[in-house]
């Protein structure tokens, strides 16, 4: 079962926006075993979609495409459709409802634009849109294959992929298994990685495909069996990854995407313990990183943004002398950070990092991308300086990273 | 002149990672004229890059592919596009030597596998990637045509574009312009937007082409003109946007991709203005919005996230009896945090969120998604609560938006 999923609007070919919405849709097809022949973007363009729906409609048996559903001229995926499929726009009764009272509720009047959001073609299965004023549409092609409209706002493909798509793929095609495994590897770079694991990677069995996913620090190796009796494959997965773990026993941090931050809160949500952060140049990222994560409440008390001297000293208590003796970026700010976090947040654990986040601020003794970390522990306080990079958003996300793992190893221990 | 971009690797195909790379090519080619007419993601599979560089040669001038470029076994883009080209790999010697150097920096032994990495197509220009183990590669095709492969890593790809593709691409072909301009609206609906500038949209000249890019209390309108001279055309954009700045006076809020905290940042720092962040539900994604735009420290002095109760009270001052009497989601604790965080800031301006992120800790009064928010100013505090969703991502994203906008509509008025 081949699947391809297309996302339609200039927006996502001149870069104004990031396409998340197929990655999102690739996860939910594996779920239920569909592969992902190939995704694409192309523009808001009759001659585009057709010709793209026809060529891969001869080699994937379903066809999921986003955007274009909107009210305004730019919007022309229905239109499009209902001609592709010879067919008429008809109003339909209960979806013109179901908007009027979506922009009721939102203080928006009903218009014949939006009127018009209801009218749908007539040859369609209508996948009713709950969280937004565009439906869902799901077309039978004549050779038994499948073409998929949906919005492209996420959150309303969200949900119609979970409550309309995968349910009706599931009712209508008999589906194989796909099963995805990932190991996540630190420590270790890709290639000594890679010329270690060599032996073991020939003998893997051909269904097996073996991939090598890096990251700052962090090599992902993933197993994917496509096509295959669930069960079997996923235990064969599990003795391969157990064969592996023998050969790199000591670079083995987990499973599956989970993030460093995730395992943190694995640990500190069984363990009852808490958490306070310092943050001067990551301003805020890493709270955010535990923040989004559900039930992070437990063990998440505070965090401090500390980005001027003043709120360093006021708030975390660093002594001030200590700022225009060794700098904001120093050792000693570091630990008196992390060590102030954990005391304000009363918390069992604390982190702190501050750098030069650049463009400017460098120098040659501490040029951009210098950033000081400290971890505060019910029993120590240890710091380490490292060299983050030399772009802002990099530098931001390679030492909350960093910090994030220092923490990890310092509670892998008890 | 037009161009597709490809991205290779199982991984964006079953949604383990969201492509980045093709917007910031996307970016990178409209801006030096060149159209993108698709961009896909395929599989690490031979046949499937063989025949989609095949089919794409024959619509567009130059292919750029990103990924497959690592050392391991499942990188197989180089020996691909080798083969393609009829050409035999190579051992580079000055990129070798600086694939030893740059491991060892990182203390990485060179192994055989890193010395794959310097073994390139003869017939293929070298793009010298100066972050990374990776270079890239340029191929010409018998028919005037470009191949590029350049590696996955975001910020490699990045340089390499900005330091030997573009000005290569400049040098190779005769480039038109492409000019893009987007107008930022707020507070109208996109249909009744629609509507109300139907009259303005029809009578654009056939060369301008409108979109509208709605997103939460906010719609952008672009106008895109393709294969023009960039002078005339921008004069025109120009005018038509100011003949819409007739017809919607109070909705329109700046331009281009501008996000508000952009707009804030501009005016913070233009007027000497500082500001205090306390977060509760949003956990830190205000902070680090701010702090992630260069020369926010003239302004961002300090962020508190407190998510505990405690933090709240022994940092910001917030009374623990209004806690335990209204709720930390209330009306009273959002103002005194706001107040609280201006004051331990010492700053003009703060802003502050409390409320449900979800997916616990609703109740009927205050279910999952109710969020209080609160601008403190020199002369006032505001507060309001919104309903920002169900869905926990959602909740903190909607969250920082409103209260970003709340701070901007204040802002505007000094």
């Amino acid at each position: 079962m081949k699947a391809t999923v297309i996302t339609i609007g200039d927006e996502i070919l001149i870069g104004q926006i990031v396409d998340t919405n197929t990655a999102s849709i690739a996860r939910w097809l594996n779920g239920i075993g569909i592969t992902i022949a190939e995704k694409l973007s192309i523009g808001d363009s009759r001659e585009d979609i057709v010709a793209t729906l026809h060529r891969t409609l001869q080699t994937s048996e379903v066809v999921i495409l986003t955007g274009g559903l909107g009210p305004t001229k730019d919007d022309i995926t229905k239109h499009t459709l209902a001609q592709y499929f010879g067919s008429e726009l008809k109003y339909n009764a209960t979806e013109g409802e179901h908007v009027r009272q979506l922009l009721e509720r939102r203080g928006v009047a009903f218009i014949e634009l939006n009127r018009g959001q209801a009218m749908l073609p007539e040859c369609c299965t209508v996948l009713h849109n709950s969280y937004g004023t565009a439906p869902g549409m799901w077309f039978d092609t004549k050779d038994g294959g499948v073409v998929i409209s949906l919005p492209g706002v996420p959150f309303e493909m969200e949900h119609l992929m979970e409550d309309e798509v995968v349910p009706r793929l599931k009712e209508r095609f008999t589906l194989p298994d796909i099963i995805h495994r990932t190991m996540i590897t630190r420590g270790i770079a890709e290639s000594i990685l890679a010329e270690r694991i060599a032996e073991w990677e020939e003998s893997l069995p051909d269904y097996l495909h073996l991939a090598y996913l890096p990251a700052p620090n962090i090599v992902r190796l993933r197993l994917s069996a496509y096509d295959v009796d669930g069960r079997s494959a996923s235990e064969e997965i599990e003795r391969q990854f157990e064969m592996l773990r023998a050969i790199i026993p000591d670079n083995i941090v987990g499973f599956e995407g989970a993030s460093v931050e995730q395992l943190i809160h694995d640990i500190l949500t069984r363990k009852g313990l808490k958490l306070a952060v310092a943050e001067s140049c990551t301003g805020g990222c890493i709270a955010s990183k535990f923040t989004a994560m559900a039930g992070a409440s437990a063990y998440f008390m505070t965090g401090v943004v500390s980005y001027s001297n003043d709120a360093k000293s006021d708030i975390l208590g660093v002594n001030p002398d200590d700022i225009k003796r060794y700098g904001a970026v120093s050792e000693q700010v570091a630990r008196q950070m992390a060590e102030g976090a954990r005391r304000v947040g009363k918390t069992d654990y604390a982190i702190a990092t501050t750098g030069i986040a650049g463009p400017s601020g460098g120098s040659i003794e501490k040029p951009v991308g210098t950033v000081w970390m400290a971890v505060a522990t019910p029993t120590t306080t240890i710091a380490l300086v490292r060299n983050c990079g030399s772009d802002r958003s990099q530098i931001i996300s390679r030492a909350s990273a960093y910090v994030i793992e220092l923490l990890y190893d310092q509670l892998k221990r008890i």
